[in-house]
C-alpha cells in the first residue's frame, strides 16, 4: 500500500506513530493504524477510583458523628468494612435483575439504597433514619481515586477524548469528577442507555454518541469481564491492574486474563505506551 | 418559617448565601431559598461560542487553500460569509422536520450535511467533493468561544454543575470543549434525548439524569425562546445579550423579552450575581 496516499488519512498523533515505524524500518500496520483510537473510556469503580478505602473511611466518619457502630449479627464481618465489602458484593447481582430484563430499568442509586436496606438488619442498624441511609447512598458520589488517576488521565487527555463508561449514572459520575478531579471530556454511563454494562448497547451505544466505529474506541478497564464484552462489540482493549481493589476479598482481576491491546500498571505507564 | 428547621436542607453554599442575608438582617425567601439551582446548563452556539465570525474565517482559510471561492448565482448574498448565513438561516426549519415527527431522529451532522448540500449550487460550488463537503460540516466542532466565555464558566464551575444543553451532538460538543477549552462538568445534548429543544424531552430528560428537580436547574442562553421553553418545563432562566450572534442578519434577542430570573451582559456578570 502507498505511504502518500493512505498518510491523508491520519492524524497528527498518527503521523508521529507512523513516522517513528518508518524510521525503525518496519512496515506500518495499515489495518491496525486506520483503525486508531479517537477515544479512551474508562471503567470507573475500581479502574478509576478506589471505593473500597473512600467508603471505609467516610463510613468511619459518619459512624462517629452520628454515633452509630455496625456489628454483626450472624458472627460474620463485623464494622464499616464488612457492610462497605457486603455492600459492594451485591452490586452486580443487583444490576441482573435489570440485565435480565426481570425488572425495568432501574438506576444505580435506587439499586445501591435497596441493598443498602436489605444489609443493615444484619449489621443491627435495622432502625438507621432514611437521611442517614441517604447519606450512606450519596457515599458512593465521593470516591478518591488511585494515586496515578488525576495525572495520567490528564496526560492522557492531551491526544485522546476521555470519558466515563461506567455502570454509575451520570449525576453520581459528574458530583465524583468535581470532587475527585476527574478531567473528563464526557460522561457516558448506564442511564444514558438504560442498560447496565456488559450490555451490547452500552459499548455500541457510546460509539455511536461519540460518531465513531468502535474500533476507534478503547476501554480502559481493571476487570476482565468488562474488556472482554468490549472487545466482543469491536473496542480496543487496555487493562490496568487493581490487585487491592476488594482488599482481602479479592479473589480475581490480578492480571489480563487476555491478550487486550495494552496492559499497563498505571494511568501513567499507560499514557507512557500510548504516546500521550 | 423557623431557620433552625429548615438550615438542615442546606448545602454549603446555600448556607453561605443564609448567613449573608442573616446579616443583613433581610429575611430570606424560603420559598425561592428552597430551589436553590445545583446545575447551570448552557445553550452553546451563540450562547458560549460566536459561530458566525468562526466559521467564515475558518471558511475563508479552507478557499485560500483548495481555490475555492463562492459567488452568488442568484443576485443575493456572496462570499464565504453569505454561504455562511444562509447555512445557519437553514438551521431551526432543518430541525422543524424532527421536531413535528414528519421525520425520524436525524443527528445534527446529517442535518448540517444536507442543508450544505441544498446551498452549494447556489454558490456555484454544487461540484464540491465529498470530503471538503465533510471538511465544512466538521468546521461547526471547532468554534471559538465569545471572550468572556470561558473565563466565566471557569468561575461558575466552583459553585455549580456546569453543562451544556445544546441541540449539537455530543462529539461535535465534546471536539469543540476540547478546541475551545471549555471546561464542562458533563455534556447533555440532543442526541442523548434524539429530540431537539424546544421539544420538553430535552429539559425534563436533562433534570432527570442530574437527578433532581427541574427547579434546580437553570439554563443559560441568548435565545429568549430556549428560556420560554426552559421556564415552562419549570427550569430557572438567565439571560445573557449576544447582539452581534447574527452579524447584520440579527433581528432578535438583542435583549430580554420576560422577566427572566437573571439577565447579564455576559457570564462574568452572571458569576458575580451568582456569588460564584
Amino acid at each position: 500500500m502507498n505511504w502518500r496516499g493512505e498518510i491523508s488519512r491520519f492524524s497528527c498523533y498518527e503521523l508521529r506513530l507512523l513516522l517513528s515505524l518508518k524510521k525503525a524500518n518496519k512496515t506500518p500496520d495499515w489495518g491496525r493504524l486506520a483503525h486508531l483510537v479517537q477515544a479512551l473510556l474508562f471503567d470507573v469503580f475500581g479502574t478509576v477510583v478506589d471505593w473500597r478505602t473512600s467508603l471505609i473511611a467516610q463510613f468511619e466518619r459518619f459512624g462517629k458523628t452520628h454515633n452509630l457502630r455496625p456489628g454483626s449479627t450472624d458472627g460474620g464481618n463485623l464494622g464499616w468494612p464488612g457492610l462497605v465489602d457486603d455492600w459492594r458484593a451485591a452490586y452486580q447481582p443487583s444490576m441482573d435483575a435489570v440485565r435480565s430484563g426481570a425488572r425495568p430499568w432501574t438506576t444505580l442509586e435506587q439499586l445501591h439504597r435497596e441493598s443498602l436496606d436489605n444489609l443493615l438488619p444484619k449489621y443491627g442498624l435495622g432502625d438507621m433514619s432514611g437521611a442517614h441511609r441517604e447519606e450512606l447512598v450519596r457515599g458512593w458520589h465521593f470516591l478518591d481515586p488511585w494515586p496515578d488517576s488525576v495525572a495520567g488521565l490528564t496526560r492522557l487527555k492531551r491526544k485522546f477524548i476521555i470519558g466515563t463508561l461506567s455502570n454509575g449514572g451520570l449525576r453520581l459520575l459528574t458530583d465524583m469528577a468535581k470532587y475527585a478531579g476527574l478531567p473528563w471530556d464526557t460522561i457516558l454511563c448506564s442511564d444514558l442507555f438504560r442498560h447496565y454494562k456488559p450490555d451490547p448497547k452500552v459499548y455500541l451505544g457510546a460509539a455511536e454518541l461519540l460518531d465513531t466505529a468502535p474500533e476507534n474506541v478503547m476501554l480502559v478497564a481493571a476487570h476482565n469481564y468488562d474488556l472482554a464484552a468490549a472487545r466482543k462489540h469491536g473496542y480496543k482493549t487496555a487493562f490496568v491492574a487493581r490487585p487491592t481493589e476488594y482488599g482481602p476479598r479479592q479473589q480475581k482481576d490480578f492480571k489480563a486474563e487476555s491478550d487486550w491491546d495494552y496492559g499497563a500498571k498505571d494511568f501513567g505507564e499507560l499514557a507512557e505506551m500510548l504516546g500521550a
